[in-house]
């Protein structure tokens, strides 16, 4: 029952979609700013699709047996003209199902996304994470990220 | 010598680039992830060309008599779209000179920039600010702003 990391297929969209209405309404529990997963289910389904096949994109999962118990998506782009680096690696979704956690796939997700990253020159990475996601900060900062940005938001 | 806040004009864009440097100076002192001002000024000066006369964009200034002491962009652009706001009021840029600080000037224009977002139903602002800067995230809390999100980064 060891977790298989791979490159997602298109036959994985829909267990990838289901991973992600997950984290939205995990985050949507935080903060009512954030759209729940049956709001963001179609979109995100539209853009994995069209990231699949885009050498800029991995959509790792961890396969153990028949279940997809978790992605990590890496994207690399160009980085924003007042730094430093000319191109930054971002991981913009990181997920792991309840039941399987601290067994080691986060990091065995993290690990290969970080080698594909390097294949490609990538010298500096960069994601967020919701600030009231202490599990979140904590796992990044375990893994070698340091706090950066803040994003503030205010309502009118 | 009461400031007067107005929409920027062509003719302001020297000024708004050399503050503009100034504010890149500052964040390459708390990190060398940052470009200097000298290396972003040429970008910069491209980008205000760009927005100047960009309904979705809007340029302010502080002037005192001929000298422009502060500015701040606000732009109005699509959420995200794991976010429930339809448009988000961004705040890109505000500096004001060290000399002219505490003075009410970065008040004056954050206040015109909250009636232009007004006027255009935003509901929604955010802003990106260096989690070392601690003036920086004081002043915004203060202004109602509250954290939201943490970006994060790493060097490979």
């Amino acid at each position: 029952m060891y977790p298989f990391i791979r490159k997602a297929r298109s036959s994985d969209i829909d267990a990838i979609v289901r991973l992600n209405m997950q984290l939205a309404d995990y985050h949507r529990k935080i903060d009512g700013y954030y759209q729940s997963g049956a709001q963001t289910a179609d979109g995100f389904r539209q853009f994995l699709e069209k990231i699949i096949d885009d050498d800029n994109y991995l959509i790792l999962v961890a396969q153990i047996k028949d279940k997809i118990t978790g992605y990590f998506i890496g994207t690399i782009s160009e980085a924003k003209p007042f730094l430093v680096p000319q191109k930054t690696g971002r991981i913009s979704d990181a997920f792991v199902e309840k039941d399987f956690r601290k067994s080691g796939i986060g990091r065995m997700m993290f690990d290969t996304l970080l080698n594909w990253f390097k294949e490609h020159r990538v010298k500096h990475l960069e994601l967020s994470v919701d600030v009231r996601n202490k599990i979140g900060v904590e796992a990044w900062k375990k893994y070698g990220f340091q706090e950066f940005m803040l994003k503030m938001k205010m309502d009118l």
